[in-house]
């Protein structure tokens, strides 16, 4: 059985900045050790995949990041997006590689920028899920098991219990349902049998592309003239010429939503997606006052703070709880932790205001490190 | 009449550390304009102290910072403190000087590092003062009128009426007091005819040596021999020798609280001695969110907050209130607006944590520039 996965590191991630930038979006930064969330997210595969089943998709603006941060993958299993169109296409375009080269593929799609504390522990839910997509004509997603009444997540509702593989076991999706207010998600978390979307997904390339097919016609009409090019010169080309006219959908939306062969196996293994700076807060050990704190950093009084100096500049903090501080280069965010998921709309007020240059690097700016 | 001013120019200023260090204070900052507090302090002396009769006292160390920022003022007018020993050394040096030209030299003692936003009611109220001064025995100082409950200053109590120059009432000082605690400070207040001590002193240069040898012997005996070799070779090296001996107090405590013939001349000519960063909010226009705002800024759901950026570095804050932040080259500093009174000992511990390189300024930090 060939397992191959499909990493999907095309996002933009405005709220990291300053540390991300329309050219340096999140899943190419380090937030704990050396390691880019990238790099992390191919090591986690151990095991599973081998090196040279790994696929990426991304951006044609980033693929110098993807081949300077990750050279182990192979320049053709880069696929680049001429510009993004949400999930569906990407999933789709990858379907149609791997089941070039054989059908019965188990693709595991994933991105690029999430973070995963208990990797032992994903990879075994992982396994489970590779079994289970390999046995039969399902569309297998990770449910997460929620900590907490989270209004930023898509919730998955489980059925009845389907197949067990091992410790795991994979429940008949009941329901997706979208990003809850406040008290629903809190009665989400009381009633149980919810469990958080967390946007990875395995399948049989051939049952992912029937679905596809089914649901989204659309879309796999718009890339029949790929699918004929696969192989030849012609194929980048091709690839160019189609991929911005594909309808702009989510693959949980297109497909997920409205397939009856959908299975969720429930997992714990440590899972956030980042969504902004206040997640580092869950996912890296905060000090005694609370803070998170990365770099040259005195902090005073302060607590419940994420504070990130940068090289050789001092960050000194006084007096203050529950914000968050990012110094870089020609840069520097000072937030209330507590408005920092609404930073994506301030960030895109720069280019109005004319500071359109620091949404990009600056040009000394290395890649690949938030600090 | 001769009138000579002596400009105390040797604080520390630790408190608007980062745009201050130890080797650039406060006083050689600009907050408003171009120029900076010591520039503008000699400034607003024009029509009543002639450039030839400026004298500055200031620690060897600011030496280069005073002749490159007021080149106007001669050099041998720039007396050099081998060490801080607080303002009554300070005073009695000046006063042997002027004395030593014209014991009738009438001697305004002012410090560098004060801002005053009415300079033509500074002047009229210094006039009036000297007029005083030059007419009797007397240690006139200028007293402010209280706008708030501020516990950061002494206090002077007026008693009886003395003299009218023009439109300034000189009265006899009641008693000088120590900086009040809050409910004091309201009282006083609420009272009337308490006036902050604004540590302006105006006196003929025989009158202060008087209260000097009076009330300070010791001061006036290590002085000695200094006196003896003004004007001869050897001045600059008995300065150096017996100024590090001389008694630290101030010339408040050390001869205007015990001195019987004190007048104070009320004032209101929009003081300020700058003690904080948060100080800037009374003396710089806000903005409609009442931030006081330098450089590229973008303050987003902002308010009452003192931001200041430099060079091309861009400072953004979203959802705070009541913050300071400031930028430099090598350092920030974010901190609760209502902690900076404090800020000296934040700044004294970087030292302790092995970080004094920020203490100072680092190699390419222009000098002369808070911004």
């Amino acid at each position: 059985m060939r397992v191959a996965a499909v990493i999907m590191a095309g996002g933009r991630g405005e709220r990291f900045w300053p540390s991300s930038r329309e050219d340096l979006p999140k899943q190419f930064l380090s937030f704990q050790g050396d390691q880019t969330l990238l790099q992390r997210t191919i090591r986690r595969l151990e095991g599973i995949v081998a090196p040279e089943d790994i696929w990426i998709v991304t951006r044609e603006d980033y693929a110098s990041l993807v081949f300077e941060q990750v050279p182990e993958v192979p320049v053709r299993q880069v696929l680049l997006e001429p510009q993004g169109r949400d999930t569906a296409p990407c999933g789709a375009l990858a379907a149609l590689y791997l089941h070039h080269t054989d059908p019965d593929t188990v693709m595991v799609l994933l991105p690029a920028d999430h973070l995963v504390l208990q990797e032992d522990q994903f990879r075994a839910t992982l396994s489970a899920a590779v079994a289970v997509a390999a046995g039969g004509d399902h569309l297998v997603t990770l449910g997460i098991q929620p900590t907490r009444p989270e209004t930023g997540y898509g919730y998955i509702r489980v059925g009845e219990s389907c197949v067990s593989p091992g410790d795991h076991a994979a429940y008949r999706v009941a329901a997706f349902t979208e990003k809850p207010p406040r008290e629903r998600a809190m009665a989400y978390l009381q009633e149980g049998g919810y469990y958080w979307n967390s946007g990875i997904f395995v399948w049989r390339a051939s049952t992912i592309l029937g679905a596809l097919w089914q649901h989204l016609p659309a879309l796999m009409e718009g890339l029949s003239p790929l699918k004929a090019a696969l192989g030849t010169e012609a194929e980048g080309e091709v690839l160019r010429t189609v991929y911005p006219s594909l309808p702009k959908i989510s693959i949980d939306y297109g497909v997920m939503e409205r397939a009856e062969n959908t299975l969720v196996i429930p997992a714990d293994f440590g899972w956030d997606d980042l969504g902004t700076w206040a997640a580092l807060e869950r996912v890296i050990p905060a000090d005694g006052e609370g803070n998170i704190i990365s770099g040259r950093v005195v902090a005073v009084e302060t607590r419940g703070s994420v504070l990130q100096s940068m090289k050789d500049r001092l960050l000194v903090t006084f007096g203050l709880s529950d914000v968050v501080v990012v110094d870089s280069e020609d840069a520097i965010l000072v937030a209330d932790k507590a408005r920092v998921s609404d930073l994506k709309a301030v960030v895109g007020r720069l280019e109005a205001e004319g500071l359109k240059q620091h949404l990009r690097r600056p040009l000394s700016l290395p890649s690949g490190s938030a600090d």
